[in-house]
């Protein structure tokens, strides 16, 4: 893929997070990766929304972590979204934002089951809380081990990134991704949806069980997969 | 009624849904029937109401379930909406949201009753909530028997769709209806105000009882019926 | 007061209220007194906000209740607006709405206790919620017997309307009022605002103390009375 | 600093209230300080944001507590700033709001604890609430007495206005301060975004515990002080 396509897209999702209310002020990074030329495009760190341009971002080479293009310091968070891409070879894109509903779960440092249709729409199941991490974790390579452990948490739970696209991080908030960085957001704005929906469906019904099997993959296989049925 | 008239009723129904805050991307579908010619036209499926026109809305058969018009791909739902119309023969326009509060009850599997004056201006009682789908049901013809499962839920409860104009789907969402697809969207906005403010008044008396008989009745028939006395 | 001053004012207090979000299609209305030639300016019934022009203002008489000038039926509850001008003299605009949270308390059939000082900046204390109306209350002359229940409520709780200028009518929703239709909508936007943080005050300190009376007398006398001195 | 820059700094500031609608009507004030000539400039009294202009910032002595520029009263809790002006002498401005959610905290008398990052990047551990005011403190010099109530609180407790820079007045509201008049804002709006998710968290995990004390300080340190890597 052309480089330039590439930031040109990663600028066009990060631009989506104030738009779908994901971000307040800086607190969302989108970035994307071209797997041929195993190059990341993220949003620069601490930079307005307002006014971002395609300049802004940067790109980083997938192996070494260097930067190979731009003039500002790629996000902080920047070592997290490597780790997810070296480990999850199939996703094109991800997302970080603080929105206000996965937040609470992950402050809460629950799991977010799959209680309905607009859930399984696009995530085949529960979507995973992170374990707390270690001191040493927090103190060393910080955001480095925030994606060990998101990876962590998906192996050991044996759930695949493709079918449950974003994670809530223990006393943080979450990450989604995709195929590429439109869809990343896409998944980002659904887990946000569903987070709040989750919040009010078990105030209502305290011991709610999760949804039947069968309508979870009813749903999410007529979205994904090749059965899928929806769309034009 | 003209075709092209159907159509552009149901696209603007369609349109109205984002602006209501409805919809989260297209999670969404109106559609309206013609009795005379019993011509259903549909929103298709997928499609952004961004740049949505009236040559995108599909029109099919209500017997045949076949499209007579139309280049797209109906509404993934379009087999509820059709038993709806075969079923409830008065009326005239189906919605389907997952509009948030509304979503919330299905997702808690719960009827929402009458706590209100806002709710008895147009839902002459408790909105049932549908029983679970058996496997089978998901498995085969999912949403036929959604439709299916919708209609039995009232006729067994003995249940008038013009007295109640709306319905949760267990675990999934609401369908609203109405004379026409302006009024099942009209309806549809009720239903998520109303399940909005249930769920808090709940929160504050929990083991609240549904409104006074006398006060559903007064608000329902000042607005509908033949002694009808609001607006103009 | 020239009239059509009178009815340009509430012409403007009903276009506020889907600026403040307190209304919902047309579920709202806002009247205003002439004192001195005993004229009440209110709301047309059912009619859009939008569009809405000085000319669908309706015009009645305090005493007799007859329509003087207008050519459209007015508001479904205008016999609780005239109730109200009667009993309580000092009021000179009055405005309903089903704004939500208020609507919320209304649901629960709770007062809503002075729990902060935004509350005491306007309400000094609890603001009240109406018994249940009598099945002969609500089968005949509803809408007066409305008025006549706040009425009853202030008188037997001894609560001076001007001290309390709204009220929470029991499984329906909100009256606010003040000095003139602005003001009526003003402290509509305020019983608004206490309603919601009231909820989920109450959720976080579940026996929570109504406000030290010091405070409500600090708070509310600095903006009411002779000794005010908040404003220029 | 230039007189002129601080009151349009302080005109800004105030505007940007209703903006990230922390602000209903004329309930907020921002204000800030020229440690060099002693100087606070602050919002008038009750006036509209709404075409509010430089000429009504009111600019005061921090000693004298005299008006020595401009027309207009200043903000009624003109008192409550200059008390923290004196003791905290770090801070340049100052924000009061009625914020929702940060309101729900004050009026619940509850501390807000530090549960996850989005906090930690802002707040270097829990949010106080103040005591409750005695009878004299309410009904002598109220204003001056809140600031008085929360100074006492910072040194009880021995907290850093530096490090939590903002507390929520018992049964009243949050105040929110910073280096100038905007990151004082900037404060007031995480405030209010944590106290919105703080209510949630512990509703979905009611004994939750606060953070880790090595995530927060990873993320209060990465954000401030000499070893902050974050931004450019």
């Amino acid at each position: 893929m052309n480089l330039q396509i590439l930031k040109q897209q990663v600028l066009e999702a990060n631009l989506e997070l104030p738009q779908h209310k994901l971000v307040t002020f800086t607190w969302g990074n989108v970035s994307a990766i071209d797997r041929t030329n195993n190059l990341v495009a993220i949003k620069p760190s601490g930079v307005e929304y307002d006014g971002m341009t395609v300049e802004d971002i940067v790109v980083l080479d997938l192996v070494s972590g260097r930067i190979v293009e731009g003039t500002k310091k790629p996000s902080s968070d920047t070592a997290t979204h490597l780790a997810l891409y070296r480990a999850f070879e199939d996703i094109g894109g991800i997302v970080h934002t603080h929105s206000r509903h996965a937040t609470i779960w992950s402050q809460a440092g629950q799991d977010l089951p799959a209680w309905g249709t607009t859930h399984a729409d696009y995530f085949y199941g529960t979507i995973p809380c992170t374990r707390l991490m270690t001191r040493q974790e927090i103190v060393n390579d910080y955001e480095h081990n925030t994606g060990q452990v998101i990876i962590e948490t998906f192996r050991t739970r044996d759930i695949s990134p493709t079918d449950i696209p974003g994670v809530l991080i223990n006393a943080h908030g979450p990450f989604a991704w995709g195929k590429d960085a439109a869809t990343a957001v896409h998944n980002a704005v659904v887990l946000e949806e569903i987070a709040y929906m989750g919040i009010f469906s078990r105030q209502l019904t305290p011991g709610i069980n999760p949804m039947q099997q069968e309508l979870l993959d009813k749903h999410f296989l007529r979205k994904h997969g090749k059965n899928a049925y929806y769309g034009q």
